[in-house]
């Protein structure tokens, strides 16, 4: 039931009165996948939409154990992280979940009218607390957490991954609950569904690329130096066939490469082929790392540059912070008087 | 597993760090059931303790639908009762709990270290979730938002309700679960059971005194005129025994008169049933009665003037509000640096 707005509706809107929210776990260092997959298109949002919050969901971080230092530096590393990828806190609201306090208030009144069983398969819940058989109230609640996180600020449109889209309707289901309860005060967000390439792992071309990976040479971190990225992409996995070809069912392992070219030297499949011709894939991969280690280069040594004046990051959490709440106050006051709190 | 502590233990404890929290729902003007059971021990707890917080729990009252405007009109008109009841806000902080955004933001920390299992059995679900089929999340979550309310004030002291006894444990489980993983910070918060016989319905004598009886006649509101009470207690259901004798078992009606009795004059139970001797329970209604008015004519009329005076109620909320997020606020921030967040 997500709506999926085309080229053109998007066009026909009110610009003016678009915005955009999205959240992204403070799990330290993107990977190349996180990069293409959704950094490089939050870059893109911000200087086509004219309101933009991304914010670092530290609340959303504890529905799993954390170590507290561990998670103290996350949140720093992805601040660090996310301005070095191009997100400029000029266009971009760029702030720390749990240091608004209107999310978790808005939560619990949402939660108020999220029926149980409404959570009971949504993806989060059932990926995770199968994996540790029985899961917190944080996680079974988390979607809550999520709709407030977008409709706090009358976002509306949120750019999702697949795995979230069950997630943003139940956003779009509270706005309209919400709406016809207390009076219409919600739009009802909207997917911007981001059409780049999955990037999968170098070890195992099935999966996605992963933090979690526990094999290291799956993964290329933004902060891998070009001796790092030109070693993982040489052992990636592909086949025993030399020509470079773009089937990703039957050659997953070459198709990926061909995948992160285009995408990190901003080419289309046809054009990295085509760049490919007459290689084979031991040479292909030399040129796969070179363009790699392009684009990664200056985003590693800004990152670099950012990790090491942790007061100026904080300080610019701090401006997100207050920038945030100030669109998140009169909202959140508004919803606590239609409640009857005040 | 609640630990009640005896009068000797009480006295042993170190009283300048005891603190006592409490928590009531806006419902409206409470019954007598409601001040003869909870809220004279308030006014009795204010005094015997040096740091005392009452809170009237909007954020848990919508864990059911509520009318807005009814329920703003609930939250002065509870303030104003307490007041009325005796509740001194020099002795206690009495705050809204909406008002003090740290409860939400410490009931989502609290719910990542709460396994969904363990409030599958409490009675809050248990009870209100049969009613109504399936309950919302806010229900389900209900006893950890409790947990929160508590623990935010290091409180060491809850008067709770016997029906409250299993919601109390896992606050304590809580401030233990907490303290393992990140320090000892939260006290265990022990019970104050309080010793009163419970009122019960004066239309059916077996159940308990409540406001949602449909039945007007059953219920004493602390507003009835001293004509409504003294109708109200001649049709109290007695039964064709004519002696006035205490027997809850045998005899629910006429002992239920005797409860009444003792607790609004301060009386034993022997000394109420040496008032009624050579009384039949007709003449002795008549007793009770006035006993009762006596008892609630000041408060009713304390109420009046109160209720007449909104902004005078709206300015002691936002002073309660100040002093509670004084003691909140650098709690929550503890908390916060312990899990990582900053």
């Amino acid at each position: 039931r997500v709506h999926e707005p085309t080229e053109t509706e998007a066009d026909q809107e009110d610009p003016g009165s678009a915005r955009v929210f999205s959240g992204i776990q403070p799990t330290g260092v993107p990977h190349l996948g996180n990069y293409l997959g959704a950094l490089e298109n939050w870059v893109a949002l911000q200087n086509r939409y004219p309101s933009v919050l991304y914010s670092i969901v530290d609340l959303h971080s504890i529905t799993q154990p954390q170590d507290p230092d561990q998670l103290r530096n996350n949140i720093l590393d992805m601040a660090a992280s996310l301005l070095a990828c191009g997100i400029n806190p000029e266009k971009a609201i760029l702030f720390q979940q749990s240091q608004v306090s209107e999310h978790a208030e808005l939560s619990w009144i949402l939660g108020c009218l999220t029926s149980m069983p409404r959570l009971r398969h949504l993806p989060q819940w059932k990926m995770k607390s199968k994996q540790k058989n029985e899961g917190s109230v944080g996680l079974y609640t988390y979607p809550v957490l999520q709709a407030a996180d977008i409709l706090l600020y009358k976002s509306t449109h949120v750019p999702v991954g697949e795995d979230q889209v069950q997630h943003l309707e139940l956003a779009q289901d509270l706005a309209r609950i919400f709406n016809n309860h207390y009076g219409e005060l919600f739009p009802e967000p909207r997917a911007l569904l981001s059409s780049t390439q999955k990037v999968k792992s170098l070890r195992n071309p099935s999966a996605k690329m992963s933090k979690s990976d526990p094999q290291t040479m799956a993964t290329i971190t933004i902060t891998d130096s070009p001796d790092d990225i030109a070693l993982k992409i040489r052992r990636a996995v592909t086949d025993f066939i030399s020509e470079v070809t773009f089937d990703p069912e039957q050659r997953p392992g070459v198709s990926n490469l061909v995948t992160i070219h285009a995408a990190v030297a901003k080419l289309s499949v046809e054009e990295a082929l085509s760049q490919a011709s007459g290689m084979d894939t031991g040479a292909y991969k030399g040129l796969v790392s070179e363009a790699v280690i392009q684009r990664l280069t200056p985003i590693r040594e800004e990152l670099q540059r950012l990790r090491a004046d942790r007061a100026h990051l904080e300080g610019l959490l701090a401006q997100g912070q207050l920038r945030a709440r100030e669109l998140a106050a009169p909202v959140l006051a508004e919803v606590r008087h239609r409640v009857g709190f005040c």
